[in-house]
Order: C-alpha cells, then sequence, then structure tokens
C-alpha cells in the first residue's frame, strides 16, 4: 500500500472516482458554482465524508496540474486494494497458515477502520469486503484504523461467498459468529482459517453462512441483543490469536 | 435506571442541567433569538452532541408546561447514575464475584456506549467512570449502548484511585491493560475484578496503574500501537469472561 496522493481534475474524472469507490481525501471546489455537475460531486463527497474546501478561481488555478479542472480537483488517497492472492502469499512468507477477516456488509467507517486495526493486532493477513451495500476505504476508516490500513491489506470482492468458495478449495476453513453457534472457547479454530463478521443490524447473510464450516456463539450475559460489531470481531480475532499460542491455563 | 423522559423550561434551569452532567435528550430553542443566555445554551448543547430544534414562538409555547420557558425547552433523558454500592449488591444478588470495569478518561461516547454494551454481554455488574475529563451519559452514548445504558448501572465518581482503595479494601482486584504487563492469559482473572481501561491516547494513567495489582497485556503482532479503547475493552473482558467459565481446551 502507498500513501502518496493523486490528483484528480475536471467533473467527470471526479466523479468517476467516486464512483469507483476510491478514497477522495479532500475536494477543492470552486465557490459560488452552482453548475448541476459540480453539484453532484459536491453531494456524493458529503456522503462520503469527504472534507470540502470552497476556494477562489484563482486558488483553484494554482492548485490545479492544468487549466481544464472545470471548477473541481480532488486529492486521492493512494490506498490500494489487494488481491486476497497477496494475502496468502503474505501468510506463506511469514510460515503461517492464512488468517482472514471477512466483513458481510460492515456499514459503519468506524467499525471498518476498528476492525482494519484488530486485523494488524491480532496478525491476520488481511480483511476482505464486498464491493456492494458496505463502506470502503475512505478517509474515515483511514483514521480510525490507526495506520493500520497501510499495513494491513485490504481486498474487495464482488461476490463474498464465491471468494469463500475460491479459497475452500485451497483448505481454508470458515467461521462465523452467531447467537445459536457452538461456544466459541470449545471450537477448534486452529489452522487455515476465514472469520466472518456479519453486517452491523442484520449480522452474517444467509448465502454467507451456508458456507461457513462453524458457527460461533460468543457467551452473552446481558439483556440486549449483540455486541458492537468491530468488538465482536476482537472478541472473536482474539479467540483465534489464543488458540494459535496455544495457551492453556 | 427510567427510561421516561423529564421536561425542563427556562435558562436557568435548562443550563444548570447541561452543567450538572444530566442527559438532554433534545432541546427546543425559540427560532432567531439571539439573546446572551441563549446563545450560551446552545453553545453548550452543540459541545455535547444534543440534537437542538429551532421552532416559532407558537410552537415551543405548545411544547411547554408552564409559559415561562424564556426560548428554550429540553427534554432530558432519566440517565441515571448509580452508586458502585448497588453494583457490588447487584452481584451479591446473582451469587456472583463482582466484576467491574473502569474507565480511566475515555473522551469518545462511541467508545463508552460499545464498553457499556460490553459489560452488559460480559456480565460486569457495573461501569465507572470518573468526573472529569471523560465523556459522560449523553445521547449518542445511549444510542451507541444499544440500550444496555439501561441494564448496566454507571457510576460516576470524583477520584478513580480512591474509589478503586475503597474497593480495594473489600477484597476486590485491579487489572489494568498495558504492553509490558504480562501476557492475559497467564494471569488469574478469577474472582472479585476490576478492569480498568485506559485513555484513547495516553492509556492508563500512572496513579490509577500504581493501584493495578495485575498489569494485563494483550497480544500484539502488528506494526501499530494499540487496539481502539473498547475492542481492547472487550477482549479483555471476555478474557475474564472465560477464565469464569473455566473452560479449558
Amino acid at each position: 500500500m502507498k500513501s502518496e496522493s493523486v490528483m484528480i481534475e475536471g467533473r467527470n474524472a471526479v466523479m468517476e472516482a467516486f464512483r469507483s469507490g476510491k478514497t477522495i481525501d479532500k475536494l477543492f471546489v470552486l465557490d459560488g458554482c452552482q453548475d448541476g455537475p459540480v453539484q453532484s460531486i459536491v453531494r456524493q463527497a458529503r456522503k462520503q465524508d469527504t472534507i470540502i474546501q470552497f476556494v477562489s478561481k484563482e486558488r483553484l488555478t494554482q492548485l490545479a496540474q492544468n487549466q481544464n479542472h472545470q471548477g473541481v480537483v480532488a486529492y486521492a488517497a493512494a490506498y490500494d486494494y489487494a488481491s486476497m492472492e497477496e494475502m496468502l502469499q503474505k501468510a506463506r512468507e511469514r510460515g503461517e497458515d492464512p488468517f482472514l477477516i471477512f466483513l458481510d456488509g460492515i456499514e459503519d467507517p468506524h467499525n471498518l477502520g476498528a476492525i482494519i486495526r484488530t486485523a494488524n493486532q491480532a496478525g491476520a493477513h488481511g480483511v476482505v469486503i464486498p464491493k456492494r451495500r458496505a463502506v470502503g476505504l475512505t478517509a474515515t476508516v483511514a483514521k480510525t484504523s490507526a495506520g493500520a490500513i497501510y499495513y494491513t491489506p485490504v481486498a474487495k470482492v464482488t461476490n463474498l461467498s464465491s471468494a469463500m468458495d475460491e479459497l475452500k478449495a485451497q483448505g481454508m476453513w470458515f467461521v462465523c459468529a452467531d447467537m445459536d453457534g457452538d461456544l466459541m472457547y470449545n471450537l477448534n479454530l486452529r489452522g487455515p482459517i476465514g472469520l466472518v463478521i456479519g453486517n452491523e443490524g442484520e449480522g452474517v447473510s444467509r448465502l454467507v453462512r451456508e458456507k461457513c464450516d462453524l458457527i460461533a456463539s460468543i457467551p452473552m450475559r446481558g439483556q440486549i441483543d449483540s455486541l458492537n460489531a468491530s468488538v465482536a470481531a476482537g472478541v472473536l480475532a482474539y479467540e483465534v490469536v489464543r488458540q494459535r499460542m496455544s495457551v492453556r491455563t
């Protein structure tokens, strides 16, 4: 992953960058410009939590590398997505069984950031997220990850369950969390493992759940429904860590 | 803890409610009112993440229970703080060793909410927070706690280390998390225990750390410094749960 930023100029290029899910760190807009396409870009930027600065024509022309900026200049951070193959390669290099975290539709950027941070500390080789109905690598995610985004690769896949099939064919096991699963302490979470964390509100989707070899439950002694998604990911990831360290008390 | 809300009317009463740390769920302000005291209340409300609605004189008069509202009406949620004694009582009633979570200056309301949620699910008897330099029970905390705030008592103490002394005299042990501690899996976290979680940026303060009987470390295999505070609290709280369940793998 690189950390330098890329400059994008012109309405189509900037809009396309937003649409592709690219992380725009900062958007400069010509102050007072009411054109429809520019307004659409501003709306998109607001939706994605991008920092927006309204600047004068002089300032914008100064910032731009060519004079065809059409009122918008964006700085995109180069948070590159990785491939699952790169993650497996990383595990091989370290001489470890692969340990990946699959997120089935995490929507809150703070949760995604915290989970990437946890993945880094728990020694996971990567985080896999779906293209649709999920937050991508935004500036908020980068910030909440406390820098982990520069070390722990994130892959974006079209279809989470096909990606799981692909890895299962290579000997990986999948475990997801659910209330009616087996107590996580009683499951064998050693070996090549994919840990699946569900959406904040709806949990793991049916299709993804059916692909899982194991269903783990975190003990829940309270009156409410569930844990925060990033806390649940942390508790489960560290159960994998504990078992990998083979510590017995 | 009760969930009904209380109506507060008039400038002094509303300002006092904010100052006392009471949770104001919603503030109604007379639209266009530029009076100094009302502006101060609005500033205070913004600081505390309160929902503000600017309404007409007619609407405000309709909302108020008396006509002396002076341009401000607030709905305060009745999130009551509990005492530590109530928490110990709760443990006695359940026939369990007390398990409390002490927060040494958590500033982010999302972290506090997530930790109260975790405390509830991990079967902790309460959460103890300091009066100063920490977030209290705001509407954001209540929301992030996913309702746990109505079940898990929260106590606010003037001095965290004196509160610890008090409980240590009653046989409670304290453990805090730090990088240079002993691996948490190797510590005995059974029995009456207080788990101390430090501030997001600075960790556990020196005075509080010195009161701790045990320093626990979470295995950190990554390149970054630490875990998110609510994730760290979750991982440690569930190590206590695991040891209390005496599960051996």
